[in-house]
């Protein structure tokens, strides 16, 4: 199973009940957060998931509202008691803009390890998940992600008997290993039933939404995505900031076929986005609006 | 009159219901911010005295917690619209990390006018008040600022006639200008009577006890002091941390003969500051504990 939190639902500035930008995974007791806005480390305070097992941190962009929480994040991993290594991951400029932001947080407890994402380089593994990246369209280079829990089929006995593999070494292919039997190699992928459905959450936030967009979410479990505006009449003004309506995500979600909406990223103009619930909800059933402190625990069917 | 706010109380870590260090004065619509960590930005818009007036920003020191809030907050003051320059005003260093930070708030409406104080450059006159600043005791190097209304005599009119002063010349002098009568010229100082009690709040936190701190503070109507530890039992650890315990700020208090003492910058593991009032209080008995959005006016005597 994957908790998931949103630990920020503003955009641009934050507001005394809306933080922003942030979102958190917990997988395995592990955690991975993708944007740091202002206040991250207050929700999280508040979630009760605790600092130190944050082991990676995804940026779509550098926006300050989707990173000016860091310095106060990285106190707060420190403080937690981490020394383990701690993975930042986005698009280019991710060393220049973090490094600038460390000269108020210069002394840690750990070592940070930087990973610069491009066309070539978009797919990584962390804590057993694996999370792709495509470009999105913003006004600044900006990334959307997909975090995905693989999972393997089952042990077949079937298939290992037809391969005439003794009982006794059943454990080990479970186990991940290989072995030998009378001089032919035989690993776990010999063994597997079909490939079981796993999870998938899609995260997109500062963008326009496009096509690719809607096949990389597809089937999603839960698609995360912004909701600028909620009004359908600020079309112009969503296009000229590169932001999205709530009609155009849900549009997006329909297209996916994913199974829940959440939108999130609302414009600090938008303080009730319950009055525009239905240019979403009429759109695509299944749309939850997002707020500070939302959490939903996917489990495997 | 001259009004105070506390926009953060917390030291180290911002909690759900505290802020970081920042306190904001007004004085004839005009504001100055000193330190502003992460939320500040939040604590000043429920407040509602707005972002454009803010004419300057001091910082004690570039300890995070201290200055984390300001890309959020340049940010929020380009919003609000200001196009006149900022000022920011702090110890040695000032330049190097606020240019670190603004990597993620490059493009601003307005310029930012970085003055570094030092032993020999401890004064500076901002919207009509003087602000002074001395040297702490802290880990890194640090300031404590206070902030005066200085306040000139009243116009004398028995000064003026002993002068052979024309009553068609009072208007000019009152107004600041000169006046030439029969070949002498005269100004306003000539015609005032002694100097009227003005206002002076002092600003201290991040810093250990010390006796010129005391001088420093002298008759202040408000002495906003650090308390980051409420036990006394905790004095190792303050003089460790260079830090200070709620009885080190009322001794302080009571030293320097102050007005009002409001403890502020409290350790995130002081969870009641309430619990330890009297270690305060009982020294110096108008101590009142800061918490975030306590607001003072300070009127004229």
């Amino acid at each position: 199973m994957l908790d998931i939190s949103l630990l920020g639902t503003g955009g641009m500035m934050p507001m005394p009940e809306r933080f922003l930008s942030s979102m958190i995974l917990r997988y395995n007791g592990r955690l991975i957060l993708t944007d740091c806005g202002e206040g991250t480390q207050v929700s999280l305070k508040k979630l009760g998931w605790g600092f130190k097992s944050i082991d990676a941190i995804f940026f779509t962009h550098y926006h300050a509202d989707h990173i000016s929480g860091l310095p106060g994040m990285f106190h707060a991993i420190a403080n937690a008691g981490r020394t383990e290594p701690l993975k930042l991951i986005g698009p280019k400029g991710l060393v220049y803009v973090v490094e600038g932001l460390r000269r108020i947080a210069a002394e840690l407890t750990y070592e940070i390890e930087y990973i610069e994402l491009d066309d070539e380089n978009n797919e990584i593994f962390i804590d057993g998940l694996k999370i792709s990246a495509i470009n999105a369209i913003h006004s600044v280079k900006c990334m959307s992600y997909k975090y995905e829990v693989i999972r393997k089929g089952k042990f077949d006995p079937q298939k290992a008997i037809k391969l005439g593999i003794p009982k006794n070494m059943w454990s080990l292919l479970q186990k991940g290993l290989q072995v030998d039997v009378e001089g032919k190699i035989y690993t776990e992928n010999d063994v597997l039933g079909p490939a079981r459905k796993g999870i998938k959450v899609t995260f997109a936030t500062d963008t326009r939404p496009f096509d690719e967009l809607a096949q990389f979410a597809e089937n999603s479990d839960l698609f995360i995505c912004e909701g600028m505006y909620g009004e359908n009449e600020k079309k112009d003004k969503a296009e000229e900031n590169r932001h999205m309506l709530f009609s155009e995500a849900a549009n997006l979600a329909k297209s996916a076929d994913v199974k829940e909406l959440w939108l999130t990223h609302y414009s600090p103009a938008l303080s009730k986005p319950e009055e525009y619930f239905e240019n979403a909800h009429g759109i695509f059933e299944n749309t939850v609006l997002g707020y500070d402190g939302i959490t939903k625990t996917i489990r495997f069917e």
